[in-house]
This record gives structure tokens, C-alpha cells and sequence, in this order.
């Protein structure tokens, strides 16, 4: 089995050397910034850990590893002009470093790259590899949509946030390791299996994720605790202690969320927001869905029937992804 | 054979009963919208007219067809986005109607719709048609990519003005014959033959477009006379204009080109700047240009051993295209 380290070299080797026109330059150029900009590679680590799990070559794998970085990165780069974020892994946005045309347009020639390079899977996963991952690009634009929609509604259940996460999020991650799978020609079963855990431990994921703009510890966490806080981002606890609180407190909570407030009121907020959370136990069953998710993807993990040492790898990039400080 | 009618039919009735999720509907309504708008279906019609003209079975290929509409009605949307379009067929474009991130969501999951339609054609065809479909959304995007590069550039040649409008607009042409060739199993040299008498006949028809802008009659042309003329739009005739003039001629139409001017002196300059195209012969021109393209398709289709009542529908369907009255 490969190294999960060697596995990321590998694919930042072939990202580097991705063949990719040079003109027009302003076409490109964008594409391969948005490229070099770094990242974990989770989704293609994922997608070749699918592959050694069912005994498949993962050099057979390689091409649809990278296609799935390229879409992801290609999502994230329209996501950035949608929601006008000047930054990206602390660099310029390709829409703020050109524009929103190029950025527009370089996207959707990233998305074109991402289908070709899924193209080159062998021929026998060729339907099946494609039709989960254009099916799955559909729901990423879905999740998106929602995400979007809901900045503007008042009453989103959690039902409908969880949906709108699984969507964005999560589905990718379970694509990455079915179409992994499929190369590997494991049973569809099988790779049913391998997608669930992958769509459960991103929830998992996102839910964290949630909890930390919280309760992280700052310097561990690397970016400022509350930030979703002060967004009135509809996360997973705000959802919970809107749906669970009641008269004064629910009239405070909807206090901080209407007023405009100056910025040198955001620690006020911030600490407001957090003792109405905690009074109410919102991060305990923020956690609790958390563990019920992540107890899930497990459960399809263990019903696949391969040794249990070819699961370490993605048991030990799973406990790394979601045990962390808080 | 089909008649174009016929085909025109089936496939208004495929895209009105195309299959679409409708949530969210802030995404799938404007794809339903932008899809209802209608026009002539030029590239699904050539696409089926090329699986016939290989004795193929045109409901192999009609998923193909609405699949490269699609695909067509994706780069408008995006490409309306860039040039601030108001109107699309006399219709608020998508991007007016509700905004530009709904845009551009909508139009990234058309895109993921066109490549599924793309992914029903037999098995026989499937690399080939997909790597010829993704290989031409690639060079729609470059194209694109140059238009607007050229807006902001002094010097643009013919041959790169060629360039631009082979990429943003022929090679589509192109692409939809070859795949209905490659549908009907043509050979790889009559695929190409196809394909190369579709770029060519686009690359005449832009031209005819260029030279109608200027001198069609209005009522017959639908649009006005001129706009091009007034939008300093680097057309074959302005390219051609812009070469071959020299001294006080070159000064006149520069100052017209640079200045601004008030909406009551647009007749004066579309009549100047007609006044220097006709001392320069440049309509002309563009005609003969415009006439070697097009006898440089017919060589293509002629080379196609196929009997010339097979033929009938392309040269009819071209010469509709391309003999307009001017």
C-alpha cells in the first residue's frame, strides 16, 4: 500500500506538470494559480485510497485523482466570485487578481479539464466512474444554490441545513472514494459502502468545522474564532439554539443576529453568542450528530469485506481529519 | 430521410420534456427559462443531419443533439454574464431576470447537464464523441477568451480574428456534424471531412453576419444596421478597414473609432465609416473571403462518399444559412 504522504507528492508532481495550454494566457494562467495554491488533496488522496482498498493499481487511478482536485478547485473558484471572497488560502482571489470575467470563464475551462482528465479511467469503470461524478458535480451546484438561498431565509430546519452541507460538501468526498472503487472494479455494493462513509465523515467533517469557528482554540485553528459568529452564518449551532431557545434568550439571540454592530462590538458578540450556545447544550449535540455520523460512516467502512489492515489508511486520514484540538 | 421540420420538432419536444430536478428552483428555473427561448437549433439539427448522412438511426442521436443545445445555451448564458447583456432573443437574460451568482450556478449545472446528455450515445461512440465534445467546449472557452482579450488590444490581426471566431463560434459547427457522424460509425477521415465542412461553413456564416451588420436591409436583418459599426466591434470589415487604409483615410476612420459620440451623431458615423469601407472595397472582400470558405466546405461534404441525394438536407440547410438576401 501507498503512503498517504507519497500518495500527495505523487499528485502534486502530477498537478504541477498537468498539461494545460498556454494561450490565451488569460484563460490559463488563472488555472494554474488556482492550482498552485496548495491544499490538502484530500479528495484525490481519498479517490487513490479507494482504489489500493479494493486491490486496484492506483496508477490506473491517477488521471480521475487530479480531474477530482481540478473540479474541486474549479468549484471553489466560482464559489469565491459568488461570495466576493478576496482571499483564497491567503492569496488573491483569481476574480480580485483579474477579474470576474476571467474568473467566470477560466472556471468553466476548469471544469471542461476535470471532465477530460476523468475520461481516462480504463474502459471497463468508464459509465460508471462518469455518471457518478457529472451526477455528483450536479448536486455540488445544488448544494451551492441552496447555500445561497438559505443567507436569505429565516426559518431553514436543520433537516434542510444537513441536506444543503451533504450536497456542497459531502458528496464529493464519498464520489472521490466510489470512483476509486469503480476502478478497482469492486462490487457495486462495495462501492456504495465506500460512498456513504466517504458522505458521513464529510458531514461529520462539516459539523466540526461548525464547532471550531467556536470553541477552537485560535492559534490551532488558524483562523478567528467566532468569524461564522459574526457572519450570521446559519451553522449547525445557531440553526440548533434558533430552533431550541425561547422567549428573552431566543429575543437576545435574534437581537445579535438583527443589529448591525460596529467592530470594535465583535468580542461582545461573539461572547454573547457563544453563552446563549452554551446555556442551551448546542455545541454537546452539535458533537453528538457529529459522533452519530461519524459511528455511521464507520459502520460502511467495517461491511466491506477486505482485511482490516487495508482499511488503516483510511481509518487513520479519517481520526486525523476529525479528531483535532478544540 | 428527416426532414429538417421534423427534426426541428423532436427536438423542441425532447428540450420541453427534458428531464430537470426542480429543487432549488433559483437553479433549475432559469436553465427551463434560457431553455424556452428558443432559436433555429441550427447545431442539433446539423448533428442529426450528420448521423443520417451515414445511414445512422437519428434516436441514437438525438440525446447528442439536445446535449450540444445545451451546451450552446451555456456559453450564451455565461457569455451574457461578461458582456453585460440585457437581452437574449428580446428576453431579459438570465443574469437581469434574477442575478449573476444565479447565473452563473445555473449555467455551471447546464454544462454538467450537457455532458450527461452526451454521455447516452452508444458504446460504440462514446470515447470518441465525448473527447471531440470536451476537446470543443475547451476551444469555446479560448475563444471566448480572445474576444475579450481583443476588446482591450489595438493590433489584432485577420488571421488572429479568424482565429477567435473558428474557436468561439465554427468549431461548434463542426463538432455537431462530426459526433453525428461518429454516431453512424463513420470512418475517422469522413468524420473529419464532416467536421471540416462544418468549421468552414461557420466561419463563412460569421463573416456574412459581419458584412450583414453593415449592409443588410433592417427589416429584413431584425437588428440594427450599423450596431457593430457603433460598438467599435473589431469585425473582418474593421480588421480589413483598419490594414489596408493609410494617411488621412486611416486618420478619419481612427478618430472615428476613438471618439465619443452623442447618440444623434450615430448616423453620421455608421454613414462615415460605411463611406471608407466602400472606398476600400472591403465588403468585397469579405465576400470573396467569405465565398472561399464556403466552396472550401462544399469540397469537404464532396469528398464524402456518400450518394448527393444523402447530401441534400447539409447543402440545403448551409445555402439557407448563408444566402440571405442582402
Amino acid at each position: 500500500m501507498t503512503s498517504p504522504a507519497k500518495m500527495q507528492e505523487l499528485i502534486g508532481i502530477q498537478l504541477q506538470t498537468l498539461h494545460l495550454q498556454t494561450e490565451p494566457a488569460t484563460l490559463y494562467d488563472p488555472i494554474r494559480y488556482m492550482l498552485s495554491l496548495g491544499g490538502k488533496r484530500i479528495r484525490p488522496v481519498l479517490l487513490l485510497m479507494g482504489t489500493e482498498l479494493f486491490d486496484g493499481n492506483m496508477h490506473d487511478a491517477l488521471s480521475a485523482a487530479i480531474g477530482i482536485e481540478v473540479f474541486h478547485n474549479f468549484t471553489l473558484l466560482h464559489d469565491d466570485i459568488m461570495d466576493n471572497a478576496p482571499l483564497r488560502r491567503a492569496k488573491p482571489t483569481v476574480h480580485r487578481k483579474w477579474n470576474s470575467n476571467i474568473a467566470i470563464l477560466s472556471g468553466d475551462a476548469m471544469f471542461v479539464k476535470s471532465c477530460q482528465l476523468m475520461m481516462e479511467v480504463p474502459d471497463h469503470a468508464l459509465r460508471d466512474v462518469v455518471n457518478v461524478f457529472q451526477a455528483t458535480a450536479l448536486e455540488v451546484c445544488e448544494g451551492q444554490q441552496l447555500d445561497m438561498d438559505y443567507e436569505n431565509e429565516t426559518s431553514v430546519t436543520i433537516e434542510r441545513y444537513l441536506k444543503m452541507i451533504r450536497l456542497k460538501t459531502a458528496v464529493l468526498l464519498g464520489c472521490s472514494l466510489k470512483v476509486g472503487a469503480l476502478i478497482a472494479n469492486a462490487t457495486e455494493e462495495d462501492a456504495q459502502h465506500i460512498y456513504d462513509f466517504g458522505v458521513n465523515l464529510g458531514l461529520a467533517f462539516q459539523l466540526q468545522d461548525d464547532v471550531l469557528d467556536v470553541y477552537a482554540d485560535t492559534e490551532k485553528f488558524g483562523k478567528q474564532v467566532g468569524g461564522d459568529i459574526l457572519s450570521n452564518k446559519k451553522t449547525y449551532l445557531l440553526l440548533t439554539a434558533l430552533n431550541q431557545s425561547s422567549g428573552l434568550l431566543k429575543e437576545e439571540l435574534l437581537q445579535w443576529i438583527h443589529q448591525s454592530i460596529s467592530s470594535d462590538k465583535n468580542v461582545d458578540k461573539v461572547q454573547a453568542v457563544t453563552r446563549i450556545y452554551n446555556s442551551l447544550g448546542v455545541r454537546e449535540q452539535a458533537e453528538k450528530k457529529m459522533n452519530q455520523l461519524y459511528q455511521e460512516a464507520f459502520d460502511h467502512l467495517s461491511a466491506i469485506p477486505v482485511s482490516s489492515s487495508k482499511k488503516e489508511p483510511l481509518q487513520k486520514l479519517a481520526e486525523s481529519l476529525l479528531i483535532r484540538d478544540v
